[in-house]
């Protein structure tokens, strides 16, 4: 359960409005790597962590600081649209290229739909979805995942940070790049801190079917664009971070694998046809081996 | 520019069909972690890519092997998918429980629209877009979210590993676990690299601004969610991993910010409004300092 | 700013697990009428509302409950997923009609992806969207669609209700069932406040345009679909519920405005076109009356 | 069937042309609440409708009626878009600021895929979606997102009739803003009808499991943000809109339910899991009481 | 403006419930050659129209003929709803493997969400948008593709047409059928009399640049996979169908290009750069020839 | 498998940057009818084709050829961006109108997402999906698509076109447009050849249930809107193109289906509904009369 507070967990004040960095300032809340997508993937990471305890109670954290971060950057886009000439005609704009220049680059739906404020779209207008984020029960995938993705935050962070010469904004989005930096440093020493603990040993997600794995392909990085300069680096040769594998970079690599042929179609499907691969095969389900094979058997 | 050989990277040979992994391999093809995600990933990272020589040239190398893997996923997709009861009626799965539950575990689309083959879909059908990769130009942010999504890719073609028993598709997981193994490593060295070669120097992603923004700020995880076991971890003191903060774990954290507070709205998008903010700012575009604005203020 | 305790708002235990019920339950988490969107569509509101005090509050309070709304369901989807047959093959579903039953209702995503665990998406695998809230600034219209999104959630809420006879889930959805009904009757509650409060005073939102707007189209139905019965409702006479206008029926509606027909196109865009409409017109932007037009043609 | 006659329903003559105002527009047409949605929601519930009879004939009138609107709005973008500066260069844009103004403020897809006509997106260039729409086949619970969805429209159609002075853009809007007021009062007279009719009694849709829900939490509204003044609302005490429950406020809630933990996980999911919570149950798939269950008893 | 007749086009009467086929046949309502698609596709076609007569008439005869196929299919689809197993628990499914086998295949929103009911939707539940349709203005352009559309939509019938065997639902199809040959060959003939009427007169569409382009490699295909038998086809020589080129076959293609190198960056914006390419330009907006750069001149 | 050279296909230099040009260009990389459309739709198709030979090939040496398509472009996009005012605040963008024209007209998501290069979404940042492609297995159907799709991509080709005039950029589209023409005329000649090669005989896609459709319907325009000019098309009487059917033109249709309603609905479902349709169905599955239908028989 949660509860909120009506203080903004950092100031969001801008000296004065500008509604063509609140159109940008939506990057950073339904982006891809806004706070929306941080905010809903520690939550849904949190909620189907497998162990109580301390990885589980820091993403709850942090999944808990996030919500507050979605609150401060749509309360500083509410503030940057005070005064907006969103309401201004094209006869306006057309008269005034101050105008024109604000009027091109704002987002319309922050006043059509929004009526002066944010929404949970991204810089293009594109919404957020549930597909922004990962939350696969593995620590180390997850928090792989974690600490890339406050690295693209941090980097939008940056960018914006240079759009703007507003000393509020500039204010907040310090505070911003501060806890990206702590986010991603937190992340890499949570997987360090899983092997430490022998939950994950290796560097490999998931720490499984590696004895199972073709060894021998997991060796060779095939040479498959013509410009060779990857053959110089660090990934040509030596042992592999997992500390259990070498690299081999493979220069002249040849297919191993049959002809990318499909098998002959289901007339019923009217795919287009020769006859040349042969009769198509009828449904054949495979054995039945079970309780219901059987009975069946019997009956027929 | 590309070329194609019409042998697949790697075989493809299911013993049997199975129409119901059909439906679940399609996770691998379009999902978020799917195939054509570190496809389309690796291409615009490297069509995008700054600096000639073993970066870019590794990125190309590594992309356009993926292209055909999505050919040997789509391949073993087709093959999977011959003689499914496809065009069986519902009253022919009724009578049936071995065809009723293969048709309640098929994907309807692939028959009525692929007419028997894969789709750019995942497992629930929906399609794979191209907001499902990450090309920033930033090769630290970029290198971590490419081995965080081999990590994913990994971690959802073990669990297909063990969702079937047929020797020919387990061929084929194998090589491509093995596969997202040395990406994983691969792209963790990179990191290395480049750290190495002093292009990004610190774990921090971009490694820039970090002398203004707010240093305190990077420091301190806030305990906002009751359990506190986040405490004890190696999170909660010590030094972080770029070598430059300490962490600290912050137990009683207050809200630094103001109110949450909008600003009062433009009337003529009818807001509901009581006044209690004062007058709404009117149009108030900042101080027109340019040639323009001096032109302006000479006609007017 | 937010905070969070581990305990959930209300139980979420099931008696058993059910994995075809976790499927359904989705609908209720990432559904366009689920939690999520209850949660930021207050959130978004709530952010974006101009008056401080009670109606501000009111929506804080009711976003915040929602929150812990999806964690509850979240929850209970981890746990209905408790020793699902997930990774069983084919083969074994065909072998057993109860495994295949199962397998057949279930999400392949909830493994494959998640690991068994809740996603962001509803009971298709179609993620939430920013464009399933609604946060217009205008209260009347907000709160109306808010007890309009409580009232699909109750009737989703209802229907799941029926499609399980686990007494733990019913026991929670009982819970969830009167959070809906109480939600309904407030957001009603509010809107009349509104009115009594002077701020929103009419039925109609916005409450403005009312005189510029054409009164004589703002009473009649048009009769366009045969069946003639519409005109035996209580809305073909009388006073209309905002008591400012009256209701007609019109029977035999004639279209009022010109032919439907586009202008000539812009030779360069390459429509078909054979001139009947006449010559395309160039850009003619408009009267150029601001201080840019008087310099051009001061210049020209 | 339908049937279509070239006339518009209304006047749709812009004055003069104006490509940054039809860039708006698309708001109308594509967007969440624009015509495209209220045509397709009347039409999907009009077909699902149960009865025959006065509800299902004005569903099916309102609906026929918005079709025609799309055509208005779809014939009024192209109309403004004629001598749209869509083919100049950036070239000419940067040497003349009212084309500057134009370009930038103009939709680029309204040239390069319409052909100087209207598509079925947003003013965000976000497409029209079937989630857009609800038509759940309950009436009172559709009638209410129905008044919403009015609402809301109207709202955006009175925003865009400041954001332009052509007198024949007007025009139509002041028919379009007395249709959606119209059609507001229209479907709350519907719900009142429905309850005078008995079909839907009270204010909560829908109206069933109203003796099963817990009755005590369908009162009391959780305090849970730190603004207090929500206690001072209607909603606060007294009775509720549908004459059978009260209101109460909650000062000082406490969670109700368990800890929110996950179970534990499917060893074969790879799920991060310490055995804290215990060993992972086996497939357990409920009590097999049917045919099949006692056949595979017999058998085994 | 349009009329509704309640009387369907074409009789849609199952002879039995089946949700599994309702399931399926969501595909010819929501899904990408969907009736919705030719709806809108045609709607949006008339509506940009460029020329009062034939062309227009005809497409705006069938498109709102369409719209009363998405009128059928919805009808049909609640009729086969009928007495579904939708509210069937999961323990009832596992217990009778007819109800297992249908519940597996059934949409579960068609029950949560619609209440019986068809959604705008495809078959595996993904929601029509506006980007399945296209209405670009050039009648070439968009005859040809409503010509593959209703060859899409027309395959995908034919493949349902297979998935049933009830009476009334087939006796629905062979109308459906029949209608997509009529528009197959109507849109064929359309194309035809559009070259005829001398409007488009060759079969590259758009009729224009012909002179502009490149003549030499409007002539070559490019053999780039290494299946060498595309060189046997009627494409590898002798004349194009618009009689104005030769095809050839190149049988070892080289690229022509310079190499794929992006140019220095932006170093506010954190691409990891090494110098390698260079200084990055600083903003170069090009010649600002037009009256303001004039006025900038002077000024500055 | 494939295979990459550094070298692009063709020249892709532009003389000058412009990054509103860049912006635009988006749309022939991911939008509908861009390059990754015709890259994943024949990638697909050849992936799906049942025959080996010449269709196979062709199709896959022009999928092969589109994947270096889309290369071009993103290295034109990442040149055009070149110098950039990405990083300009506002208050420079209203000082100079220069800049404000360029910041208006440029894709935000550029700079801040792809820090300056190209993204796999369209000139309205809308992201590439799965569902712009068809690849249904009928050669007949998809072939008629791929020359729909390569005239839409030729007509938005040669709509930029006319939208820029720097030199280099024109050197590319010129070359673009040719490979636009060339495929238009393969695609059309491979249908050509696939009635020549009796593969799929007439112009009706699939070639399948002609004699079991409503031969009557496959000949009659239905009018249905009131121009009337449709009936002098050559579509309204003679020969249609499959040369098998005649076309008629029907001046006064009459719909020929019963009433559109919906049956009686479950009442767990919760539909508004008064009885007038009769006692709702229980859940009938049909006639069980498979091997458990009987098994069932005995048993109860």
């Amino acid at each position: 359960m949660f509860r909120h507070t009506d203080h903004l967990q950092f100031d969001a004040k801008p000296e004065k409005p500008d509604p063509v960095f609140a159109h940008k300032l939506q990057e950073l809340i339904g982006g891809a790597y806004g706070e929306m997508t941080v905010t809903m993937q520690y939550l849904f990471q949190g909620w189907n962590c497998r162990m109580p305890g301390k990885y589980k109670d820091l993403i709850m954290d942090v999944a808990t600081e996030e919500i507050g971060h979605v609150e401060m950057l749509a309360v500083m886009v509410a503030r940057l649209l005070e005064g907006a000439p969103a309401t201004a005609t094209t006869k306006a704009a057309m008269a005034d290229p101050v105008i024109g220049a604000v009027i091109g680059g704002m987002d319309p739906q922050q006043a059509i739909v929004a009526g002066g404020g944010a929404m949970p779209v991204d810089s293009n207008g594109y919404p957020w979805n549930g597909k922004f984020i990962v939350a696969s029960g593995n620590l180390l995938a997850d928090f792989r995942a974690n600490a890339a993705a406050e690295a693209q935050g941090r980097l939008q962070t940056a960018r914006l940070y240079n759009m703007t010469d507003d000393p509020g904004v500039k204010h907040m989005l310090k505070f911003n790049l501060a806890r990206d930096t702590l986010h991603q440093n937190m992340w890499l020493k949570a997987i360090e801190e899983l092997q430490a603990d022998g939950l994950e040993p290796t560097t490999v997600a998931p720490n499984a079917l590696l004895d199972e794995e073709y060894a021998e392909h997991a060796q060779t990085i095939w040479h498959l664009s013509d410009g060779a300069a990857a053959a110089e680096g660090g990934w040509a040769t030596g042992p592999q971070p997992d500390g259990e594998h070498e690299f081999t970079y493979l220069m002249d690599p040849e297919a191993l694998g049959d002809l990318a042929s499909a098998p002959p179609p289901d007339p019923k499907l009217y795919a287009t046809y020769d006859g040349s691969m042969g009769e198509p095969k009828g449904p054949a389900l495979g054995t039945e081996t079970g309780p219901l094979g059987k009975i069946k058997d019997k009956l027929t």
